[in-house]
């Protein structure tokens, strides 16, 4: 065996340091020269590129069109929503100079003092304001209404603690901005989206999610409404995955988007907007990977199946060759993502290990006496399982097993997630048990008091009320002792 | 007709304001708020989808993969290449801060001075030093190479005098670096992928080019060769559409990229960079369109064809629905990208003019009295020409037609482009001629002297030596009377 690619940290012992290993391990990213920044190889981007495809799909169904809006936003364009500013001035990258020249003292480029702007630049940390002070020209009548637009593009939060793809300053997203007529179709298109997000996480990523409602405190800068999707990674941490805003007016009334109504009357156009960011990758390898490396859902795999030879003669190579092609080609017409490796500079040990830690699903390898009694063996890397097959109808099997490993991931994760929601109402009880991780349903008062005092005491937060939870008896706050309006999800959280 | 629609100026007025006016009006993009840079709208943005999917698949058949590098750029990274920061420091916007704050004497935020960055940051123009920056990490041994790296991305340069897709401070594109064992495979792949982008352009846009080497003054920043592909407008100036750049081992030395190589000695490793940007757009609207508007090649176009019913009374509608709607259903299920446009709140005259604008290529009609005798009007954008058909059939027709207009389209450039390029070895005969636009073929020395003379006297430039242009016998150079090195084409451009 390899043992430099296997010489991966036990989730047991480091869980913090597993991931940061296995991204850089596996290839799919690594740290940038600018601070907190990443690069994203070619095998994460691979990664992200399915999700990307069948997301754009998602969202085209419903009537989406992709658009591109300016990177760099004016500086008092943030103002001019009184709490999206106050969320985002804070950690933003400014642009004061467009020219560099010769350093007059010495070696290198200064910045040029004659090339500096009259009103600095933002770079984007998110688009609602460039792109309202865009719809204002595009909206006049109900008759362009809706506007739905996404684009995918790069934004930048200073974050000071970074960690590769779950909090980076650059990252990868698309944001989807609605603008429509009437309050109750930016709702609707809030849930609707929302609803697209924790679709394409389970039948996609094979990880499921609980959906449910921010609390104000917690809300998108500038939203009425803030909706989430949360999914529970292998440490018992919450992480967000998505989320889906509910804008009101807000933006219509601060960038001046009216429309003539049905009645002949102006009115403020009501907004949404809803984004995923690379961050999903995050969750993608915490949510089903092992001491081994990545484990990937066949949907999203970059590389389904991965057929390698092991033969000792060159002779027997060919024969492999003409079997094994003939296996790879049938995989291939299926629409399989297939790799024949055959490569002879690197050990079928050495190839294993790689495999494994890169998460494809399926490995195919037949030998000598493979050849000789018409078997290949089928490794699958949910399980690790090994079992010697007749390769008569192998491709059936094959295909049958990419969907079987895409259930089974999502059942096991499901289960995980299903056995680690826990009802309590008692905070003695809470701040014991939240030490072990897992997701808390609590009585919760809608105050913002006692949402500060369970972070203040446990580092846990209120990560949304669940839509599926009944919420008509929620009973008594855990620690104010008054009646409860809710039960909120608690949870420690990435 | 609808007259605010079809008011677009016409080409024989004012060329340069037919383009401004037709990208707003056929709603592809329009000035952003940033000074320079532009919205792609959601029409535009599908035509750019449609481009980059294309090309994303002709690179990844060659072996190149995607990455993502990151957007800012440490100042010093610039200097490390003396000629590519000659090139790019001019024109480049700087980040210096990281934080907005409350403006202490009055309303808004101001930079906070306290967030000052150590080292500036640069909005990339280009990636070569960042990328070159990594692959340091990534290349070791003549096994890791090649890397084949590819970025869809965002990029900025400062530009003075901007034009929609032409000429903006940020734009989209392309850019490809790949790293090589040997000087031989990287020049190959430069010649390589610059036939990619020919075949692009000639296959998907419809539009000829011109394949060349640049002058040693018009050749990248950093590159001992840039290949060209040159493209001719209406207007009679050339536009180059894309460049594919043999970089040497200029960035292995100055990023330190060293390999051992099959002899087991430490060698610097051969480049290339390659890209195509959002200015393909102007170049695809600039060869076919017309005073109606767009005329677009079926394979890039959004919608390759429409249907508009014309009635009276609301059951002639239901009438054409079904017949048109059956018309529709067999054109979508053969992959043609097709809509059935039936809203009551458009007059026909009113879509007419609107699809003409944007380029549709095929328009079928249908009356009630077509509803009668069985029969469909069917306009081809490209001629504009009409004729009424049977509806037996009227799938196959469709499907042949826009064939026959991808075909059309691309040989009326063509044929545009060989009458417009014309050997010429008189200076005074070419100083006349310039004025009158064109290509011209012309004995030049090979020296920058004679070169800047013709920028001078004629604002025309050498656009490249021409590849498939005999060389052996150029002649007399038509300025200074030496041997001529080369057969040159020469043109004013974009």
């Amino acid at each position: 065996m390899a043992k430099e690619l296997k010489d991966l940290t036990k989730r047991s012992t480091d869980y913090s340091r597993w991931y940061n290993e296995l991204v850089v391990k596996a290839d799919l990213a690594e740290q940038a020269d600018v601070r907190g920044c990443m690069v994203i190889k070619p095998y994460g981007y691979a990664i992200w590129e399915r999700m990307q495809q069948e997301l754009d799909r998602m969202f085209k169904e419903t009537g989406v069109q992709n658009a591109y809006f300016p990177l760099l936003i004016p500086k008092s364009f943030l103002s001019k929503e009184a709490e999206h500013v106050e969320g985002f001035a804070k950690e933003c990258a400014v642009v004061t100079h467009y020219r560099l020249k010769q350093n007059p003292d010495g070696d290198g480029v200064v910045v040029d003092p004659a090339a500096r702007l009259e009103e600095e630049l933002i770079i984007r940390p998110t688009s609602e304001t460039t792109i309202w002070n865009t719809y204002k020209k595009w909206i006049h009548s109900w008759r362009d209404l809706p506007v739905l637009c996404n684009q995918w593009c790069n934004v930048m939060r200073w974050e000071m603690r970074t960690r590769l793809f779950l909090r980076t300053s650059e990252f990868l997203w698309q944001e989807g901005h609605t603008a429509h007529a009437t309050r109750e179709e930016a709702e609707e298109r809030t849930r609707q989206m929302l609803g697209i997000y924790a679709r394409f996480a389970e039948e996609f990523m094979a990880m499921p999610v609980v959906q449910g409602v921010k609390s104000e405190t917690e809300r998108f800068a500038g939203a009425l409404d803030t909706y989430t999707i949360e999914a529970l990674m292998q440490d018992g941490k919450a992480l967000q995955s998505g989320t889906s805003h509910f804008l009101g007016q807000n933006f219509g009334k601060a960038f001046g988007v009216q429309f003539v109504n049905k009645e002949n009357q102006l009115e403020y156009a009501w907004a949404t907007s809803w984004g995923v960011s690379t961050r999903l990758m995050g969750a993608l390898i915490m949510t089903h990977s092992d001491d081994n490396g990545l484990v990937l859902p066949p949907r999203l795999a970059p590389l389904q199946v991965v057929i390698v030879p092991i033969y000792k003669a060159e002779g027997d190579l060919e024969k492999l060759n003409a079997v094994l092609g003939g296996i790879e080609a049938e995989l291939r017409s299926r629409g399989i993502r297939v790799k024949y490796d055959n490569a002879d500079n690197k050990r079928p040990g050495f190839k294993f290990a790689d495999y494994e830690l890169k998460g494809v699903p399926v490995r195919l390898v037949m030998g000598g006496r493979d050849l000789e009694n018409g078997t290949i063996e089928v490794m699958r890397r949910d399980t690790l399982d090994k079992e010697t097959r007749t390769t008569e109808g192998i491709a059936d099997y094959v295909q049958a097993l990419l969907a079987e490993i895409q259930n089974n991931i999502y059942v096991k994760a499901k289960n995980f997630l299903d056995t680690h929601i826990y009802e309590c109402s008692d905070y003695a009880e809470f701040r014991e048990r939240i030490k072990d991780g897992g997701m808390f349903l609590c009585p919760w008062d809608g105050t913002e008091e006692t949402e500060a005092r369970i972070k203040e005491d446990t580092q846990a937060t209120i990560r949304c009320v669940p839509f599926d939870v009944d919420q008509t008896n929620p009973g008594t706050d855990m620690i104010s002792g008054r009646p409860a309006k809710y039960k909120a999800l608690v949870a420690r959280s990435y």
